[in-house]
């Protein structure tokens, strides 16, 4: 089966292939009375858009979102809101290859195999292209959750780790990776492009936090905060982990080591540690929401794999195409959207239980 | 707002608090005339029931699971099976204190702030308890995918981790652990015994593979099996991390280490590796579905922590009561049977897409 | 595919067959911190139950529900609340006769078509001892909308109306038939008998008025108010039909003569007619919410009527067992719970949306 | 709260306004593999485009259908299918009117008081215009279901009814009124005719017949059948009404005139009447599926209603712009179209539950 929405009171719905006319995003559940224009939605799709640095892509697409329904004289209405941006670079004859075998780490033989059918071009659906919708309609999010405030950014490429005490939330934009720390973002200038020149591919961990979010979001048992979270990132192109605050780590704290101790504070508890990475039994708990995404090195490599034809003979295959070195870094502003998203969904889930009191 | 219903087409809706009167889950969308008893559930719950050795909670209760629908004659019906488990040993009296002050690293003053009211007794709804309902569910999950063997175990407590030379299966239960490594299983008795003789608590992680998941299992976009599998690890209690496969080590290897190069199969391609963990763009390839979860260590510690009254005074508090010194250890079966329930709900939606063609 | 649970984000799941040990609901979304006891369910179920005159069926019941969970000191605490209520006047022996042959009108052949095996005792889970549960949850969503008076009677049995000149809502507890018309009442208790005694049996027309529902309830495209309380209305058993307001004779009025004007009201507008039944666009308008349902008569009969056997041999049956000579009349709290069930649901949704400006 | 998305597996969302660029569905979850151009879709619009007669609004929209997503050389991918629709003869400036009063019928107070805002451009988002889309999806849906033949076509007109001795369905395109019956439409012509001059308008009843439904599609207990076809259908554009079957009928009727006896027949039973609609306990029977729903009458007409302003003034309103005197005529397709949207879905429902054993 497929499911191409997400979310549960709010929600989107995407469609599109890599190399089709275009892709778009229909969201549904939107507040009504929101200011919005397409300009309040191009920055973001900007900072994910292909073909920026030499560190990504050279497909060039200028990922124009066009509004076609939901807003009326520049406010949200409640109804739909469509979201459209159209295809423009798709070079379908880079693809001939990718017809008749199958690229090792992409999703070429499990679509076979559930579909029967596949869209061989730039990946059809699974082409990570898909992701500018989740972009558009997590700006839209944004504008739902404005007590909330969002910050992604890289924090390790290929191993290479930023050091938390250089961290600047106002480098994160003046570099190519998304990188708060202006001498990792040297340093992988050099890491990057060796790994480009060379064919090959890195990985990278993506960290998102979210500061402003009220004590009291989330859904629990079987919609908890954190369990959306996780599951908004796992499905990004890529990603093969996630964890919440201190993650994979707490397993090796001692209960005493990973305690969040509470003193009175102004409005609710002051928090003295977020191990928890704000969130406890699934609830939001008023501290800031801390997210953190491994993606795996793009599966697209000039190194020939050996792989199987569609019909089941030996071959190997060489990924030219265009493609990031590296798909982490556009997975930042991915990583933002959908937390922003299910933030907002859980803002409006909560006043569906309690009213605004 | 409160989701109490995990899945898709085949879903299951748990309820019930730590001290009331029972706990249990209806389990919808059973695929009709598959056998079934009582006692093919029992086994599962026996796993995760407190109090087997002196590393769990020394909470006494049977977890004697009751079928009150949806079975006729041995067989279920494909109407709704009611599983009910009743509680035995709740002995308020030792909440008390909590029901004053928020217990840190709980979901006390999460649910306080989402609520503005909360059953103290025993974490009420927050409380692992309600996972045996899961593992109930999960063991029902397990008869509609007969073609699948799902096998978890701990890996690691306290930052000793097994080695997997050691690796045997048939050692799993053989130990308090649920460790395949009869070597870490003796190490582990120590340190578990000491961190539970001073009152701490200490982390875990599990790991989990499904064999025999067929290729084409997962929904696109936003139901990937990768991501389902991800909310489901993750709204377990205790749960901070999941990685699927190669996971947060993706990030640190480049594309050609990461590939799983393929050859002709007798049934598909024979994969060289697994780094996907059995999962590529959200679909199955037919490899073992590999999941691996980090569990906290128990926030209930005998070592004082400060917090704060619901008044919002500041106060100390000591959790004695009655608690896992190591949560992850029992969560190796909710682990399990959530696995199970995810694949089966996949294979169903599978088929209304695919038939059986 | 089954699908056993009922609403949006307030929800609930029933389970449970007519001849099993019990029937429940477990009753998700409901906002806390609302007063809640079994005194204060109970009274509903006693108007459906079994047995209270000589115009429904003799199985004695006595429907006691029964609260396992979501409830702390006698008030809702915002998570699953489960009913559960004992079947314990179940004569299995009564329905041999049923397994053999498919008794037409009702369920036997359609749910041996869908799932291969079928519990005949007493109907299984197709038996309108379900509705039940609807009712033990219409009695908390009444909670949810307390703005809401929801008023339903029986306005036709067997062809024979009310006359509305005659309505009186005080008699509608009055005599056995919900009837508002005093008059009728006294006509239908012949009709009523003649056809019991005569192993016969009667459809009805059942309305329901709900008032004090404001402006702004509903789900526009597909969940539209009167499109869930269609479904909610046609999933009831035995029922054949629903309108809402004028219903089929807005098929016959010029669009003159179905206006309904608006002049300036004191809250909104005031509307001099109501052929809308209170819902424009799928949204409430602030006016009385009408909605009437068709029941047929039970199938159940003492004449002999053509049927197969499960192998496909022809064959009669008669269907003795215990039945309501009219179910409709019986079907009265049901309409009224399943009613409240869905405005309580649009209530929470409407201010997931717009909050409670 | 907005719900823009009809279905549980298969789903379409639909978006779009009256006098937007463009309206739209996204079609998702169906299968793979199935042969479609958008010529397979375009026949289906025509039959619902306005302006192809005197009898429907003069709204001149060539309705041509595009497919953006899903569809690769000329199959589904599995993947979801955007189809999109251009406004083209939006004619803003006819609704200057209503911009400041609520007109009586519509929709209009009733989307102010949900969201606070409206596009009121010809209805904004609660225009009929949107059924175009729904055209559209059930375009798709048809393709699913190969072994299901729909007949929809209207049964009545302002109280006149066909003879059903008279019906041919054979007649049903060759009069603008999709009437199987010639005597009754050339009598309908004079009637809409004389209600289009004189600027008021009539109600109609459609009727749907599919056949070829096998035994078995339906999910007891809240995904019924007939439940969901009724709230298919009550959620059309100005449809009041909603019967299966014998529907009103069957309260009038005793049990024994109510029967559908069954025989012995090739492939399960032959049936002897069919008063249930081809439903029972909310799972097809086999037998035809029968709809029949209730339209009132075009809301905009040229008498004068009383009403009120946006701030509460009273005034009257006189709906001028291009209306059809008879919306139930073009509702026609529409009825069709969700009959094949429903059915599909539990098609697909059923084969997740049983295979297709």
């Amino acid at each position: 089966m497929s499911f191409n929405t997400f979310g549960r009171v709010f929600r989107f719905t995407t469609w599109g292939e890599s190399h089709g006319p275009a892709i778009g995003a229909v969201v549904d559940g939107c507040p009504p009375g929101l200011a919005i224009l397409e300009a309040d939605l191009q920055p973001f799709l900007d900072k994910r858009r292909p073909g920026t640095s030499r560190f990504t892509t050279q497909r060039q697409e200028p990922d124009q979102v066009r509004i076609l329904s939901g807003v009326f004289e520049g406010r949200t209405t409640g109804t739909p809101i469509s979201l459209m941006i159209e295809n423009v670079d798709q070079r379908s004859k880079d693809y001939s290859e990718v017809a008749k075998a199958y690229r090792p780490g992409h999703a070429d033989y499990a679509y076979d195999a559930k579909y029967g059918i596949r869209d061989y071009r730039g990946g059809g659906r699974s082409s990570a292209r898909e992701t500018a919708a989740r972009v558009a309609a997590g700006a839209v999010a944004r504008l739902v959750i404005p007590e909330v405030s969002i910050l992604g950014y890289v924090s390790e490429i290929g191993g290479d780790a930023i050091d938390m005490a250089n961290f600047d939330a106002a480098e994160i934009g003046n570099n190519p990776f998304f990188c708060p720390d202006a001498r990792a973002a040297a340093r992988w200038e050099k890491l990057v492009d060796e790994a480009r020149l060379a064919g090959s591919s890195l990985g990278a961990i993506v960290e998102c936090v979210a500061t402003g979010v009220p004590a009291g979001w989330g859904a629990p048992i079987y919609g908890k905060l954190d369990a959306d979270l996780a599951a908004a990132m796992m499905g990004i192109n890529a990603v093969k982990a996630v964890e919440i605050g201190e993650g994979f780590n707490a397993a090796r704290l001692r209960g005493e080591e990973n305690a969040d101790p509470m003193r009175p504070g102004e409005n609710g508890p002051d928090f003295e540690a977020n191990h928890a990475g704000g969130i406890a039994g699934g609830i939001s708990t008023g501290q800031p929401v801390v997210v953190r995404v491994a993606f795996k090195p793009t599966s697209s490599i000039l190194t020939p794999v050996e792989t199987i034809t569609r019909e089941g003979e030996a071959t190997e295959i060489v990924t030219k195409g265009r493609h990031d070195p590296c798909v982490g870094i556009r997975g930042t502003p991915v990583v933002e959207a959908m937390t922003a998203f299910v933030l907002a969904d859980h803002k409006l889930l909560q006043r569906a239980q309690r009213g605004e009191a």
